[in-house]
C-alpha cells in the first residue's frame, strides 16, 4: 500500500515517517508541505540523514492522489478541512489527523475552534477513529477523522465506567497533563526552553477544544452524560499525556476488584489497552514512543469516588500511531502490524 | 535572636541556612545532624564553600537549647517529636516543620504515618503555623506545628470559599503536582534522575499523609467539610506545587469577578499570597525561590464547578520560608523580614 | 543612587530587577523597553506581580539622564553603541551589557559580529568590567563595558596560569557549555523546548563572538598568547555555565597542589571566586542564582595538561549580577553589596 | 537463534529486551538476575507488562548453556569475567557488555577498575567488538567483548584521521558528556534527581576506566599515540554521549572539505556511522533510541586544530545496540537486520 503524508515537517507527520518505516505493508511514496518545498526532508529533520530521502513536495491533491492508496494529513486544524474532501472526492482512502472532522455539529466546531467548519455532508461522512471502541466503522470506512492526544487518553480511561452507567454523569473531571511536543513545532514564547523547563502551568482552562470532542463521545455512549469539567497543564517533557480522571461512582458496593475486573473484561481483546493491577499506576514513560495506553484506577470508599490514570504518548496513541492502527483495521489486517513495539525505557 | 537548626542536612534544612543567611535579627548559632557530626556543612553542600562555615553538631537538646532562642526542626517524622517536647520543656521556642504535630487526634496520625504519635498533651500545645490564618494564635506561641507543603497551597488556594461556605463540601477534588524536592536526598529508585526524566508519576493515591491534614483544617473552617479526594503527582522538576483544586460551587449566581473579589478582600493584608486577575493563571516558576503562594480560579457556568490553582515553592512557602514567617509573627515583627525575595525567574 | 535599566525585558534585564530590588543603595528608578511601552512590566513577567509595579517607558536617553544616576543597557548589540554614546554625553553613568564596547578593534567587532562597530573614541573610553582583575580602572570609571558571560568564566579560571606564563600559549581549548537562557527571550526553533530538552548541541563551532574578547583579554595579560580553541555547548537547563579549559603545563614540576596554591593566593581578596580543594570540583547548580565563579582543576602528570573547569551562573556573574559588582566598585562600597546571597540548592 | 540475557534489570539488559524484540531470527530464551528470581520482569520494568511475560532465572551457567546459543551479559564489571569464562568453556557464544575484557593487559585493568582481571588466556580470546573497525575478527569468533559507550563514540570520531596519521599523537583531548543512564538503575546521591536536574557536573577527571580503553585502540591503529586527555561530564539528561574531540592538524594544507571526503570514504560501507555535511554538526537526539553514530566536524585554520563532534545513544550503539550488531556480523546477516530504525524525534 502507498501512503502519502500532507503536513510531514510537524511532529506529528514526522512520527508517522518513524513508524511508516517499520511497516511491513504500507510504503511513503511522498511527503509534502506548503513550505520548504524541493529541499530534502532531512534537512528540517536531521535525524532521517541518510535514512530517509525524500525531498518535500508541494500539495497537490489531484497529483497525490494519483500516485496513492492512502494520504495521512498531518496538518493544522482549518487547512485539514479543504484538502480531505478534496482527496476524499478523488477517491483515496483520508486519514485526518487534525480536528476538523471529530465534531458532528459544525456550530460547536466554530464556538470551540474559531474556525470555519467543514461541511456537514463531510462531516457526517467521517468516521471517528477511536480504534478500539468503532472498529466496525473504521473497518468499512475510506475516511478517517483521527481523535486528539487528550480525548484519547481520556475516553480509554472512561469507557468501561460510562458504558455502563456506573458513575454519576455530572461528576466528571479529568485534570490533563502534557509533554510540550503535544503544541507542535512552531517556536513561541510559551514553548521557549526557558519559560517550560523547571516550571508548571495550566493552560487554556476549561476553553480547550477537546472538551466537546470528549463529551460528545461520551454523550453517545451514555445519553445522560452532559458536560464535563476538563483541565490542561503542560508538564516539562516532551512526550507524554497522563488524564487523572475523577468521578463519583453510582452503586456502592462497587470495590476496586471488581471495577478492575470490569475494564480487563472490556480491554481484553484490544492489544494496545494494559490494565494495571490493583495498587499499581502507569507513568508516561511506560508507553514512551510506543502505542499503548496504559490504565490504573483506584476506588475510595471514603469518598465514594474513583481515580483513573491514563496515560500515552501524544504522538503515538495520541496521533500518528493511532492513525496507523485504523489503516491496518481499515486494510482487514492485524491491528498492531507496524506497532507492536516495546516503549523506549528509560 | 539565635537560631539552631536540627535536621539540617536535608532540603528543608538546607533551605533554613540560605533564607536565615539574609535575615536581619536572626543569627544561626549552630546546625546540627545525626550524622556526619564534625565535619563541614559544606563538605556535604559545597554551594556552601567560603559562605557557611559551620561544623555539624550532634544533636544534644540540652546543650542547644542553652545557647539558643530558637530551635528549627527539619527532621523527618517520627524523630521530630521526641526532640521537639524536649525542647519545648526546656523552654526554647520551637519551630517543627515534621508532621509530627499537625494532627490534632493521635489515632489519625498513626493510620495516616504508621509511627507512634505524639502525647496529646502536647499535640495540644502545638500550634499550627499556617501563618496567613492563624497569625494571632502563632503570635503568642513559643511551639509551632509547620504545615505540610501540600496542605499550604491547598489550603490559601481554599480558604475563602470554604469559609464562606461557598462551595459543596463534599464536592472539594485537589490534583496536586510537586517537583522532586519534595521527596528529599535520600537517594531510591523512585527519585532516581533516569526513572524521573521525561516521566510524570502519580503516587500514594489516596494514601497522602496530607489528607487528613487538609480535611483538619477545612473542617475547622467550616463543620460541613468531611472528606476530600486528593492525589499527588510527581512531576520532573526539582522545586514547586501546584494544587490544581475543583469544586461545585453553591450559590448560581456566582461570577468569576464576584469570587476573585473575595478572594483579593481576602488576602488584601496577606503580602505573600497575591491573587490573579481573571483568566491569568500562575506557574510555578513564577514563585520559584520564594514565599510567595499565586493563585488563580475561573468559574465555569457551563458545569457550576470553579478550578481554582495555587502555586508555592515547596521548599520555601511549603517549609522553610513560612517557617521564618512564622518566627517573624512570633518575634513581632514584619512577617516579611528577611523573605521579601522576587522570585528567581526564569 | 537612582537606575534606569533599558531593555529590561530581556532576561539579563529582568535580572537585574531581582538583585536590585535587594540593593541597598541603589533604586531603580525607571525600567524602559522599546516594545510594549506603557504596560506594566509584571504583565510580560508575572513573577514580579503586586513586588515591582513600573510601567515600561519609552527609551528617551535625554528624559532618563535627567532622572537618574546610572543607566544599565541590557539591550542586544548593536542597538547599545548608539544609546551608550547618548548616555555617556549626558554625564550619566553606564554599564552596557551587550557586547558593543568589548572589543578595541572596531575592524574585529565588525568581523565577529557582522554589525558596524562603535566609534574609536567610544571603545577607548569604555572599561572592560571584569571586576576581579580590573578593578582599579573600573573604580575611577563612569562607562563599563560589562563582560560577555563565557568570557567571565574562562578568563576567571585562566587568569593566573596565563598572568604567570605557565602554561603553553598556543595550547589552550576550552569547551564551554551553556544553558539556555544565555540565548535570551526571544522564542526560535533553537530554543523551543521539543528541540532542546533531552538533547545536547554544539554551536557557532569557531564561530562564537566570545572568542576575539577572551583572546583580547588573555593577550592583554600575556602578549604571547595569539589564538585559543573555543567550543560552545547547549545543555538542557536554564542557568549557567561550565567552561572546561585544557592547557599544556610549561613546568614540567608543577603539581596541582602547587597551582592550587597559586589560585588561592591570586583570588585570596576576591570574595566572588571560590577555589575547592585538590580532587573537588564545582557543578553549575554550586552558583546558581549567585555571583559566585567556583573554580577547581587537576594536572595530570601523564599527559603534562592541566585540567580547570570554571563554572557560573551567566545571568548573574555572567551578566547582571557582575555588572552590579561593577557599580558597586564604582561607588566605593564593598563590592558584594547586595549580592552576597547563598545560591539556591538544589 | 535463542538468546539469553544475564544481568536484565540493568539499563543495558532491559535495552536488550527492547531490541531483540524485534530481532527477526534471534529469540529470548530466558531472562537472568542475581536478584529478584523468580518475579516477572515487567514487575520491575512494568513498561514490559503484556508484551514481555519473563521470570527472572537465576544465573546457573550450565543450565543456561545448555538452552541458548548466544548469551549477553550485561553485568557489571568484575562479575562478567567469571560468567563469560564459564560459559566460553560451554561453547556457547558469549558477547560481553562489561569492561572486563576490554583490555588486554591485566595490570591496566586492575589499575583502573580496581578489580581483579580475567586471566591472560581469555583476555586473548576475546574479540574487541567495535563493529566498524574489527568487523572480520568478529565474524569468526565466539567471544564478543562489546566497547564502552564513551570508547565507541570516540573511537569512531577519530578512527580515520588517527589511521592515516594525519593529527598530532601527542594532542589528542576528548571533552565527553554523557546522559545519567549510563550510570546504571542504581540509586545514588549522584544520580538523585534534585541533584542533576538543572545541573552540570564534571566527573572522574582523569581517572576514567575508559580512558585506557581508547588509549589501547587509538595505539593499535597509530603506534604514535600514547596518552590522551579524556573528562567526563554528566548532562541533565536520561540518554545520549557527545565526544567533543580536539586535536591538531599535521598537514598544513588540510581542509574542512578534505577531512570528510576522508571520512565519507572511510565509512562509506558502514552504515550505522553518518558523516554530516560541512557546517553542521550532529545533536545527541539525532539518533535516540537508534543505533547510529553521527559525526560532523570542522577544520579551524586560525589554530590549526580539528573540531569533532560524535553522538551515540549511549544504550543503544554504546551498549546493547552495538552487541546486536556484533551478534548479526557473527551470524553472517547484514549487520542492520533488527537495528535499523529512524531515532526517536523529538
Amino acid at each position: 500500500m502507498k501512503a502519502a503524508i500532507i503536513g510531514v515537517t510537524g511532529y506529528s507527520g514526522i512520527e508517522l515517517v518513524r513508524l511508516l518505516d517499520q511497516h511491513p505493508y504500507v510504503t511513503i511514496q511522498s511527503v509534502h508541505s506548503s513550505s520548504q518545498v524541493g529541499i530534502l526532508l532531512s534537512e528540517s529533520y536531521p535525524h532521517l540523514v541518510d535514512h530517509i530521502t525524500f525531498d518535500l513536495d508541494e500539495i497537490n491533491t489531484a497529483n497525490i492522489a494519483k500516485e496513492v492508496d492512502v494520504v495521512f494529513l498531518a496538518t493544522p486544524s482549518g487547512i485539514a478541512s479543504k484538502l480531505a474532501v478534496e482527496l476524499h472526492d478523488l477517491h483515496v482512502k483520508v486519514i485526518d489527523l487534525s480536528g476538523d472532522f471529530r465534531l458532528q455539529d459544525p456550530d460547536t466546531y466554530e464556538t470551540w475552534y474559531k474556525k470555519t467548519p467543514a461541511s456537514t455532508t463531510y462531516l457526517e461522512k467521517a468516521v471517528y477513529g477511536l480504534s478500539e471502541w468503532n472498529k466496525e466503522n473504521i473497518a468499512t470506512s475510506d475516511f478517517i477523522s483521527n481523535p486528539g492526544c487528550y480525548p484519547t487518553a481520556t475516553l480509554l480511561g472512561l469507557a468501561p465506567l460510562v458504558r455502563e452507567g456506573l458513575i454519576e454523569e455530572s461528576s466528571i473531571i479529568i485534570d490533563a497533563k502534557s509533554g510540550v511536543s503535544g503544541a507542535g513545532r512552531n517556536a513561541s514564547l510559551s514553548t521557549h526552553y526557558a519559560e517550560i523547563n523547571e516550571n508548571l502551568k495550566i493552560y487554556k482552562v476549561n476553553q480547550h477544544q477537546h472538551i466537546p470532542e470528549i463529551e460528545q463521545v461520551l454523550s453517545s455512549w451514555n445519553e445522560k452524560v452532559n458536560t464535563i469539567t476538563f483541565s490542561t497543564h503542560l508538564i516539562p517533557m516532551t512526550r507524554g499525556i497522563m488524564a487523572t480522571i475523577y468521578a463519583n461512582v453510582k452503586a456502592p458496593d462497587l470495590t476496586t476488584e471488581k471495577i478492575l475486573d470490569l475494564y480487563n473484561q472490556c480491554y481484553e481483546d484490544k492489544p494496545f489497552v494494559r490494565i494495571r493491577q490493583n495498587g499499581e499506576f502507569p507513568s508516561t514513560k511506560e508507553v514512551y514512543g510506543s502505542n499503548y495506553c496504559d490504565i490504573g484506577l483506584t476506588y475510595d470508599e471514603r469518598t465514594g469516588r474513583i481515580t483513573i490514570v491514563s496515560v500515552i504518548d501524544n504522538l503515538v496513541k495520541g496521533a500518528a500511531g493511532q492513525a496507523i492502527q485504523n489503516l491496518n483495521i481499515m486494510m482487514g489486517i492485524d491491528e498492531r502490524t507496524g506497532l507492536h513495539r516495546i516503549p523506549v525505557f528509560p
